[in-house]
């Protein structure tokens, strides 16, 4: 049984009170259980490099110093199981979304990076959701972009039948779309939906502190996470405050946002089907205009 | 074929005079080439759990900011291939290991933490050689010592056909063994023979900078670093002087050091066989007086 396996791997003192793993509804992909100063999930040993991507992710972030996120306590297999066991984070304080743009912004600012070599990447593929996503270094992020995200992409929805028309043309674009931006490479969170983050209260000062969790990350421009945390929901208007505050945009945002965001839209056709096809059509016209 | 796969990963401006891989003489287990300014390790993929763990622990030496190590660049799979990319590093300036010991000592001091739980061990498991080592939490180090690290070894060896009198005995005088010995939680390198590390010249200052590599890291005694550092070779008397101007070893070293080195010598046996027995018998009958 992986929970007696579990006992021993983290046996300490206080094993003898751990009780019974509360079943709690986590990810979609994933079994989620709340477990003594725990949060465990599990899955199937086929889904063991999502496991291991989650907890290398949440490790960059927390080396950043800048937000929290869960410690990663265990990321390993057993018999025909992956299991990742995270502290658990008491949720749901006040929102702080002020604090969350500070912060996140911190991390980009920190982080950014500028290597003669490989800059824009990571070191090892990751997920977002539950589709691969490749993250070879590119010196040019604008290569990046189409090489590493909207081609791969695009190619799924094609073996999956959703072709879109202008397509080819958009991906030629990307070079005038991104011209005159040069973003540094800084650290994103790279999955910045509002349901990846959260707020728990700082047990010192009792001020309610922003948590990052589910990540995708990798070395890019950092308006990915800032155009993803409006595309499904958004954080508000002191959020963008928070930003400003640590490090305004450059201009032109809001075109790069669209170009940065039918990543996703295109990735949720992968994994929802036809009802995003239409989105994903109307963004690659406007982007082609 | 891997070559190109990796060309298209590093994409950048001096991808066109990277030139042909060089194979080169690495570890025993895997192919090892210099290519421009990279390191590449290949391998088959069911070698992939080694070169993440790899990949792992090199990223948590550099974390430390206390030792050079080569950068992890690329860990991934391709076909039916692991492979590993790391910065390619100059080897072979002149011996420093006074530098080392400070160095390798200053990481043990600055990374030793004291968590109410999670203390003793590592978040996923690794390899020492190419021999599977668990790492699971434990809060008492000498049961550590005990359960992740000798006993496991011992049923290895067991599992070979190795057995060793009064080695059940040994495992129930630990405690007794590591009384009123209390270390702190630190980052080791794990495999630290003298084989594991070398030196490069500091392209500003001139001098001589250690390189640690092929690391099976986890949280635990210092010393275990320090004692396997004596095993196969030594890095001699300006290593300890190092050593000792950072952070002086508490009295007993000298007892510990062999039920230490007994798990490396134990690992011998799995690895190479037979001719390292008769020393892991002779240790294990030293230990029990």
């Amino acid at each position: 049984m992986i929970w007696d396996h579990l006992r021993k791997q983290l046996s300490n003192d206080a094993i003898g009170s751990l009780g019974t793993p509360t079943p709690i509804s986590g990810g979609c992909i994933s079994k989620a259980f709340h477990w003594g100063p725990y949060f465990v999930k599990t899955n199937h040993i086929t889904h063991s490099a999502m496991f291991r991507a989650e907890s290398d992710g949440l490790m960059a972030i927390a080396d950043s110093r800048c937000v929290t996120t869960p410690v990663v306590i265990l990321c390993s297999e057993y018999d025909s199981q992956a299991y990742l066991v995270l502290d658990h984070i008491d949720m749901g304080a006040p929102p702080n979304p002020r604090q969350l743009g500070k912060e996140l912004t911190r991390m980009h600012q920190q982080t950014a990076r500028n290597h003669a070599r490989p800059t824009f990447g990571w070191h090892q593929d990751n997920f977002i959701g539950s589709t691969p996503q490749n993250n070879g270094w590119n010196a040019n992020w604008s290569d990046f972009w189409r090489k590493q995200r909207l081609e791969p992409m695009l190619n799924r929805c094609l073996n999956l039948g959703f072709e879109f028309p202008r397509s080819q043309q958009l991906l030629e674009r990307i070079p005038d779309i991104l011209a005159d931006h040069h973003p540094a490479p800084s650290l994103v969170h790279g999955d910045l939906w509002t349901g990846n983050a959260d707020y728990t209260t700082n047990k010192t000062s009792g001020s309610s502190t922003p948590v990052l969790f589910d990540p995708a990350v990798y070395l890019g421009d950092r308006e990915v996470d800032l155009a993803m945390s409006e595309l499904f929901g958004s954080f508000g208007p002191a959020f963008w405050k928070g930003v400003d505050e640590v490090w305004p945009l450059p201009p032109g945002y809001q075109r790069r946002r669209e170009l940065y965001n039918l990543y996703h839209i295109l990735n949720h056709t992968v994994l929802f089907g036809a009802s995003y096809a239409n989105q994903a059509q109307t963004m690659i016209l406007n982007l082609c205009r």
